[in-house]
């Protein structure tokens, strides 16, 4: 039977009848857990659980959800953000196997999810993700039925196409984490060579998450100033500044981070922290996340890929069309041929 | 005939039309302007334009409706804050003489009111505001039923009473900003003497907003160390250190302010932010502010003062029962009564 | 004589003679005030006082020391900020019209200065505002002979010259607050049309500050794509669009606000706020803010405008070489030449 | 050889001879890696990183230096969260096995050291802890002559009286993490009996961090109301509402985050985030941390243990003389036995 590793929070706990706190306490109203900014979090993982720390402290919501198969690891992590508490603004942090718990979640967390096996190839881990998706989606989209879902776990396009056909909901509610991670790795790179501040060095990497992720040269910019115009060839083979290096230490970095230290965490979780506030507070801002790219870029296939979206309260709101050199462009088409091939083998 | 200055925020105004537009935005959704956490301020003078700012500014709501009679200074205070949106997190800013624009609020704060003129008596006053409050509760509640109300007019404690008579609510939706201003000052100004940070001195001051307020000297305490243990007669007349000026200096700040300055604004707008944060997180916090005390201190009349309150999403969930002295409990009870006679001459 | 309206934070106060607080405390190191991070600001009105109290709220700094020549009106408004201190992250606020108050602050920003009186010409007016700086500058560099320091008083542009000639500081410790400002409107007017957020709208306004302030449309943008891209037109007569109605209405903005309310403050303290921020977390960001702009779009004159620089812990770090249109060039190239011509008549 | 890290951050790298960056920028200044609050943290196990995790989210300092002997696992750390610094505010994030790069920091955290073995006895743990902390403590002191030192290591107590004597420093500039995460569990556990915020729940933990901990129940109190006086027995043995459990799950509650995660991380990271901010900010705020408690309760040994102290800049400044019951101070007298015990054997 499924167990419930539940903060305890449910204020009808019978302590009203300690006479100590019935002395205390002239009670008006009965006190109920609800903040309307409520986040689930499935997976507590490195990634799942960075995530719920970033967004605790940085104070994004202070109402949260966490679901695992695993109930020790879940109760553990819930019981050491609890104890912290006192610290923090007063969060609400539940837990538990039951999706019960994740009622009325604005915003459902991803990153659960089965990893490649040695040997295994692409199509097979998919199919086998699909199985995990299965036993995810139905139960949030129960609990939480007009919530957005934003998927972390990898390959996080193809599991944003899964998810979203699983979920049978309109497009713009399904979101993947995509490539914000890899511009903002991008970012930090360029900050390092230009001497910059990340949040003031412009530039986006679109595409497949990964390896095959696209840097759109073509549009950096700092303070509009696009550098292809201070060099027509930056990020190109013909370079002799060798920029394009940049986005090959981008593809690096997760297999660097995890044969240093074992997995990442902090920077996902960051970037998941973004697209959630995105989201909660309805900001309009523009990140690049995983939606459905079909007709634009010459695209046919219904394949989610990353561009650059306007988020807010309704998931994504718009696709930013941005003009690509035509290099660019192939590579992206390319991504989506193959995406397509991908998903026409996954059996639902 | 009432203008309306909204910001424009409503995104069907036909700029999809604009060709430059549509060639940027491949549009997947409707904007909406709604983030759940919406704040309505009536009042655009010295005491609503700082909580406004100190809301924004705090990131405690990014979704702000402000009401006032004079349109000019209402459009020009809304106009000066959404040049800063820039600057801040995307916060939506409204402003209007029609309450339609605070449709489907969390927390409607008032901060209008007539005040004193000279040589007025305080039932004359009251009386005046009853008038004002009566165009401003209904119309409030029509847009945004389910609002906690919070009053910042002065005298509160007694407006407080009035606008939940107005509004038919249940007690624990309404609540007066009462005391905890005069906690706040009270703790800075033990800090001076102690030398230690204002939020490591716990105190509170309860009663009547303003001259009658009691400082519960009974239960000041640094890290649970209660001064009246040290000093068995601090806060008293006895009192060979004089701690009770501290208290005197409470009830002149108010007076010194407006004559040094003109008006109070920072600390009320500081004190109004600390509440509406405790309510829309559904914090359960305490804090000292108005609200209905019969049943307390032996107080029969159905009166409103401030007492140590835990605030919610609900509004107050409970009231806490702090033991008195006799002389503090008398202090209190005194309150009631003038209260409660004030409240019989007053016609709704 | 001066008199100082220090907050009496002086530990030293004798305190420690009272019974209970010896009771009450085992002292272990005699206090002292300093965070590291001290703000000073010269003049307290309403430019003054939001930037004051942005700062606190968002935790930039919570060490402020204010200067201006009306003891009254300092007074009240430090004893105000104060009474909010319990709400606020323990600030250290000091004010007092003897600059001693300022020792050793990271930056000092100049919020005073006389305004235009009814048919005084500019001339005139700077002049008179020399006689004012020469009052200020020198006391802030006495007292604090490392800070930055940051004019917000108008005419901006030419002020920040004169508070450099006067401070014979090295340029780069001398910024103005310049066009950051009507790159927020101009970024505030664009996300209305656009329905993007103002941070995802990246512009930037250069030159003078007010009405001959140039937009660079050449650059606006949204995710590296440049709206002129989309419509060649964009910002120009020709454009059917009428896009540089958008610039029109920035320029307007201070004058309608003004016009509705009597002055501006809130968008100027938080524009005052982010540059100061960038200056004192060493952030290395971007932001468009007056400097001296000789050698920059063939400028051969000492004088100072705005355009995009890289700020950090040492002021201006670099400027940004923004490539311009020959129309764009040749309107900061005017004002510049105005600018010289309005220099050479200054008696310092 | 020392193998160094570093984040590349030096702006003296060359990069300027590329003719991109010379087009883009106009050099003003030669830019420095500094803001004045540094902080760092030496041991990147799972204490350490959930420390400098919450320091950056929440904003605390944006200038860390990390230090260990696993070079690998410290470049991967260093890697990941430069990666979120896009996201983040320009973090300056260096890391390396010299601890050159720890010069000029503010506050030094030590979460570094070994850990109990199968069978070995406490004295054996605490003399190997001496060998390594003598590999540390002076190494922070010669880059950072001037810092607070902080120590998160097990057994804490004995480990801030091992440091303090090694570092030869004033006793004030060496604080233990102690019973302030005691404390924390202690507020939250109150907080779900109370239904009541635990940052409303006031209440100490003092003492030996750990089993024999001492809940200061004679002090507990909400809104200044002792729970002890509405409930003589509260903690106690004879109280038949059993409050004394609660004592006893804060000891439970490391252990069974250990067994059911593996390690504690979050709250210790959050505790020691807040007892940062205090020291930075000069909070003059009180917590509960280790000191030499050599005259209070009794005591006439040199020894550390956890008291309600006043942190600042300067570090501990002030403890707060906590009136005891005999049974409180008991337990704590005979902690302080133990631990005179234990030093004595000590050997530097």
């Amino acid at each position: 039977m499924a167990e419930n590793n539940s903060n305890n929070h449910s204020y009808e706990n019978g302590n009203s009848k300690m006479a100590t706190i019935r002395k205390l306490l002239q009670s008006r109203q009965e006190k109920v857990v609800d903040t309307g900014n409520k986040v689930t979090v499935v997976g507590v993982g490195q990634v799942g659980m960075a995530t719920v720390f970033s967004l605790l402290t940085q104070g994004v919501t202070n109402n949260i959800a966490m679901v695992d198969m695993n109930a020790d690891k879940l109760k553990g992590e819930m019981m050491d953000l609890q104890h912290g508490s006192a610290f923090l603004f007063n969060a609400n942090i539940q837990a538990g196997t039951d999706y019960a718990i994740t009622e009325n979640s604005q915003i459902c967390v991803i990153a659960a999810g089965v990893r490649q096996q040695e040997g295994e190839d692409r199509r097979n881990l998919v199919q086998r993700n699909v199985e995990v998706l299965k036993g995810i989606v139905p139960k949030l989209l129960k609990y939480s039925p007009n919530a957005i879902l934003l998927i972390a776990s990898n390959p996080v396009d193809v599991l944003t196409y899964v998810t979203w056909k699983i979920s049978g909901l309109p497009k713009h509610r399904v979101i993947g984490s995509g490539t914000n991670l890899d511009s903002g790795r991008f970012r930090y790179l360029l900050s390092q060579k230009l001497t910059i501040a990340p949040t003031s060095c412009h530039a986006y990497i679109i595409g497949e998450h990964g390896d095959s992720s696209v840097p759109v040269w073509s549009s950096v910019n700092i303070a509009g100033v696009r550098l292809r115009d201070l060099n027509k060839d930056i990020g190109l083979e013909s370079d002799d500044e060798n920029w394009k290096e940049t986005h090959a230490q981008v593809v690096q970095s997760a297999y660097e981070v995890i044969k240093l230290k074992g997995y990442t965490s902090w920077a996902i979780g960051l970037s998941l922290t973004q697209i959630i506030k995105a989201v909660l507070t309805n900001a309009t801002s523009v990140h690049a996340v995983t939606t459905c790219v079909q007709g634009e870029h010459g695209i046919t296939d219904e394949v989610f890929l990353s561009l650059p979206c306007v988020l807010g309260r309704n998931g994504v709101l718009d696709v930013i069309r941005q003009p690509l050199t035509d290099t660019e462009r192939q590579q992206v088409f390319q991504s989506a041929t193959l995406m397509a091939e991908l998903q026409a083998k996954i059996k639902f």
